[in-house]
């Protein structure tokens, strides 16, 4: 066992990283293939917050990084793949299961593409999905997706591709997840339905036996319902594997044929299982925004005002919760960017200046919510704010408020989950900014009040589709097996500062009475 | 008359500048001299807010300057001077009126000094008359100076430098303002106590019969009871005499014996005075802060929360009203300073992009307290806030909401005096601000809904000075009969645009229900 390798393939929003590991998790090779298309900003209009990703992108951009490992390493030992991708990220496909865009009629419509998780034209049709699920007598399908679904999500997106031209309509057979397309097209098997996207994005809960049914979505819109008999009722978790590499893909990938491929499953959710997730520890994915991800045993109460609760999305058997902020690291950018319209600085300065500084941000204050809000209670019209700002305040007070802000923020959901029975004993961080800023993490120790133990891989989310395939070929028995051998261990630690966490304490009810101030730019609907 | 020439000397923070007119009150000369010791920073600790000017500073410079201004006229032909300084600036003096600084023993004592309008050391004994007035259960001085006394004002700094030395204490036998100071030294004559700033900063009111009783001051401490027995009840208005220009003083300034001296005021008041006030008309005085100033006639109510409203202060026979903001170019600066952390960048060029937008600054507001707010009720421990942020926030957006902030903080002033009943019917302004930048002066225009006009001055208040001088020689029969001869003109006008104005309407309305939301780093004590 000890002499196969696996391998990982992380999907992100711009690239896509391949990663082969041994069975222990160490790094074998490594690769990483920016996407062509998008990376010359085709099929987008960001001013219409429309991002639509080309699958040809993910497909030259997946054999180039996949074909350079496989090279580098012994690619006669690999005995399994997984991956991870964004979500919701859905596209239409035909009859046999194709992305509409790799048919020629459709090459160049943007609406036959994957529609990236970030893409915001299914306002609209989200809205009356909500309204539907509230008003239509039956249960509420958003139940376990924080109680609003999102523009972002699979039925808010087909719908809003399917209604834009009677060619497309015609066309559709069916429409996939980024995450499911993959493993059925790597293996040849049909698509199989991921649990982690499906139960997340997609409304789909054991508890009213699968997908809403038809009846509610005729009542969204007719449209959806061609669509809706495409799905069965089963969704299956990730480590179970999809098939076994087809002999076109294995010679495309330069990998052994009819090795083992897992199902796909969400980015931050396969990364808390790179980085070696249990019960009690928080994996705090920490980048441009975060993604808190906590597996608990047994019953979970449904919580309020967070991202979902999914039985298996995280490690099978376990309900997978997720969390998040909607910036993290974007707020630090921005920052940077901002005063970058006089001249360059660099975060590392402004870290520099603003560590110094005693908690306080020298009498600033801000509010985290520059791209809204996401956990507790998702609301994106929500907005940021600067407040106690004097002819006297500084750039580096100003970051350092931003920064303990976007901390507060971290805590808010931390807290939130505690009032919900879910405690926290260990918080692991992994992400850009956990490896990047230790200014941040000190702080985040300080205001949690709680060591930040800091996950020994830049990539644990390619590690975790790594574990995913090493558990779908067998080499383990389950996933957690596979954790034990394979997942990240800690390379850091920031323990908290006993007088700074008791001045944060303080800072931290501050934050709190602020974010319970409503004023004419933020309405606070909770 | 009409070759005639008048001379106005306007102390300001760092220098003094002299301005020679005609009786058309045009510019015949003029001249600006620093303050030398001021400007090496000695005798201040900014940190402690200890602002103190060397008298010999005021007449090595005022000597400097008028000698240069009298050369560069006719000066035979010069018949009368007046001036302005910042106020409250006093200075303890001996029996014979002599600032104690150019004592030796008090040559470098900062205490011995003039104490700078905006020195902020005498905190506790302007806390100690306030709570004095409210509770010794008569008239409460502080009504007409807006209900708290200021750290700022004569009787707290003269109570303050008094109680940091026995050896100061036995030489002091009186205080007096810069303002007062200044003419009883030209001339020979007894200081002379001008209404302006003993009715704005000292209490005097004759509703009560001048100053506060001593036995009010021994309740506050009887350490003022001898200055208190130095200041006689009358006061004066600046039009009137102080005395003629003594021979020795004609020496040093170059100027002929025996012409007349008019009193001081405090500059933003004689800034009017060159603006040309008349009833109806805001002077709106445009610098780092705000100083709005009007005159009444007749009965005028009390005035709750403006900086004061005093007979005579600025035209004699006249209620002179002020208010003000406490930072409105400073914001400006302190916006440029802020961004400068990364690299130099112009207002020019924040004012341009700004400019191109539409009125709420691209979904960004903001509130001006930067420096605190002055009025209406003044509250120095407010600050400013900058709210509607989001990872698309530009810079022109936020000096666009600075300048909304600013002018919308203008309109707050203009509301409170009509709600009180002084109507405003035509603004002139000036002060650098209102030359400088004419997207701040559109804005204006656009928020108040009503043209502003400019005066065609860059020095109002030297101007006012002059015309003063020309009152008190006679030239004249009175204030308003030399502003119609002598007073600044206007040379533009902004009118509004109606559409922008109905849009900062909604605008205004909406940072009015910001203004008045507390949030725990504003308390909002009104």
């Amino acid at each position: 066992m000890g002499r196969r390798l696996f391998i990982g393939i992380d999907f992100g929003t711009d690239s896509v990283r391949a990663l082969c590991v041994d069975a222990a998790g160490a790094t074998v090779a490594e690769s990483v293939r920016a996407y062509p298309r998008w990376a010359e900003g085709r099929f987008c209009d960001a001013a219409a917050s429309r991002f639509r990703q080309h699958p040809l992108d993910y497909l030259e951009a997946m054999e180039g990084a996949v074909r350079e490992v496989a090279g580098a390493c012994d690619a006669a030992r690999v005995a399994g793949l997984g991956l991870d991708t964004t979500a919701s990220t859905p596209c239409l496909v035909d009859g046999g299961g194709t992305p509409l865009a790799l048919l020629p009629d459709f090459a160049d419509d943007p609406d036959a593409m994957f529609v990236l998780w970030k893409d915001h034209t299914a306002v609209d049709e989200a809205a009356r999905i909500t309204e539907t699920a509230r008003s239509w007598g039956g249960a509420d399908f958003t139940a376990y997706e924080g109680g609003d679904y999102s523009p972002e999500w699979l039925w808010a997106k087909a719908l809003h591709v399917l209604r834009t031209s009677p060619r497309l309509r015609a066309a559709a057979r069916g429409v996939v997840e980024h995450g499911d397309w993959i493993p059925a097209l790597l293996t040849g098997a049909p698509v199989r339905r991921g649990r982690c996207t499906a139960g997340h994005k997609a409304m789909w809960h054991a508890s009213w036996g699968g997908y809403p049914p038809p009846d509610f979505f005729a009542r969204v819109d007719p449209l959806l319902l061609p669509l809706r008999a495409s799905f069965p009722a089963e969704t299956f978790t990730a480590d179970r594997p999809v098939g076994s590499l087809s002999g076109e893909w294995a010679e495309r990938l330069g990998l052994p044929a009819g090795i083992a491929v897992a199902g796909g499953a969400i980015d931050c959710h396969v990364g808390a299982v790179g980085a070696g997730i249990r019960p009690g520890t928080l994996v705090k994915v920490c980048g441009t925004s975060t993604c808190d991800i906590l597996v608990a045993k047994g019953d979970v109460p449904r919580i309020p005002g967070i991202c979902g609760q999914v039985d298996g999305s995280v490690v099978p058997g376990f309900i997978g919760l997720e969390a998040g902020q909607s910036a993290f690291g974007d707020v630090y950018a921005w920052f940077r960017r901002f005063l970058g319209y006089a001249g360059e600085v660099s975060l590392a300065a402004l870290e520099h200046a603003a560590a110094a500084l005693a908690p306080g941000a020298g009498g600033v204050a801000a509010l985290d919510w520059l791209n809204g809000r996401r956990s507790p209670y998702a609301d994106p019209t929500l907005t940021g704010s600067i407040l106690g700002i004097t002819l006297a305040t500084t750039p580096p007070q100003v970051y350092a408020a931003l920064v303990e802000a976007t901390v507060f923020g971290s805590k808010a959901i931390a807290d939130h989950l505690a009032a919900h029975g879910i405690t926290v004993d260990r918080v692991v961080a992994t992400g850009g900014i956990s490896r990047k800023s230790p200014y941040v993490m000190q702080t985040m120790a300080d205001v949690l009040a709680m060591p930040i133990a800091v996950a020994a891989c830049d990539q644990t989310c390619a590690l975790g589709g790594a574990i995913l395939g090493a558990t779908a070929a067998g080499a383990f028995p389950d996933v957690p097996s596979a954790m034990a051998a394979m997942a990240a261990g800690t390379d850091r630690e920031y323990r908290p500062d006993p007088g700074r966490a008791e001045q944060y304490g303080k800072l931290y009810e501050r934050y709190k009475r602020i974010a319970q101030t409503p004023h004419p730019l933020n309405s606070l609907t909770s």
